[in-house]
């Protein structure tokens, strides 16, 4: 489901701009930038307002890179623990690692290994054919994490039909 | 300067684990991950009292990636926008770019460029040799940015004297 009203929905997307061609031919970039510099207190506010029992969540879970930025702001907001989910390579020993596919190729997540099971919610910018949020999922699953929920700036659903089937999925402006 | 009693330092040092040899040979890693898993609202907290009139504070800058994890954080607790500074071609255009030395080669840092100025605190995790300070801060002058404090959580003085010579450096935690 969408946590905005429409109103605000119009609103956040003055502050989103089409760059076209980047970062290739015939790509076209929703460029967030302009939402963090003047609107950010009222993004982190309504990702708060994600219908969840966040009472239970102990840790709330970025992606590297543009998920630490939502992610670590939503955390401090609730007064939460944040982790981590780094590309290959980033994170020292011991970690857990998991490949997804991209368009062309496939690149690996890595999380921390955790000793001690916790209730998360998974943060990302954009939700769009779903690989990453999947990698992350399973990474969450190998630490014994409860996943409650996974929240999205933004999700092209042109691209993907999963919030249809996956009711943990919440996002804030919809293409 | 040092923006935490020494007890709190204390605490704050149990939750940062060094790694040796990573992330290569005869290198000696901070890992932060337990502290903000555990301690990252206190974290956010200790920098909100860096003696700076936050009221003139307009945006908080993260330097990519650890930074940003810190930087937005600090943007929400005390209400201001966001401007992330990113390696070179993760922000579309208009953006502009600065490189520094690394102890082999360079890498290049980038900011988006932005039509208005404002008065801004720049926030890393780590304050090594200062390269990527000095080139963030070169690309908040060429903003016309007007730099108000440069947050660290780790400074690691025996590879820099900055502070001595630059009263905006401040940072939670030396070795």
């Amino acid at each position: 489901m969408s946590l905005l009203h429409p109103s605000n929905k119009e609103e956040f997307e003055k502050y989103i701009l089409d760059v076209e061609n980047f970062p290739k031919e015939n790509v076209v970039f929703k460029d967030i930038s302009p939402l963090l510099a003047n609107k950010f207190t009222e993004v982190v506010t309504a990702f708060s307002q994600a219908p969840i029992d966040w009472s239970g969540v102990e840790h709330i879970i970025g992606i590297e890179s543009r998920g630490f930025i939502l992610g670590s702001a939503l955390a401090i907001h609730l007064n939460k623990g944040f982790i981590p989910i780094r590309k290959k390579g980033k994170l020292p020993p011991p970690v857990y690692s998991q490949s997804y596919q991209l368009e062309y190729g496939e690149d690996i997540l890595e999380m921390k290994e955790i000793s001690s099971p916790s209730s998360v919610v998974l943060v990302d910018d954009v939700l769009a054919t779903g690989g990453t949020i999947q990698a992350a999922a399973k990474l969450c699953e190998r630490n014994n994490f409860s996943i409650k929920a996974k929240l999205f700036l933004i999700n092209l659903t042109f691209l993907n039909q999963l919030k249809e089937s996956n009711p943990l999925i919440h996002s804030l402006i919809e293409y």
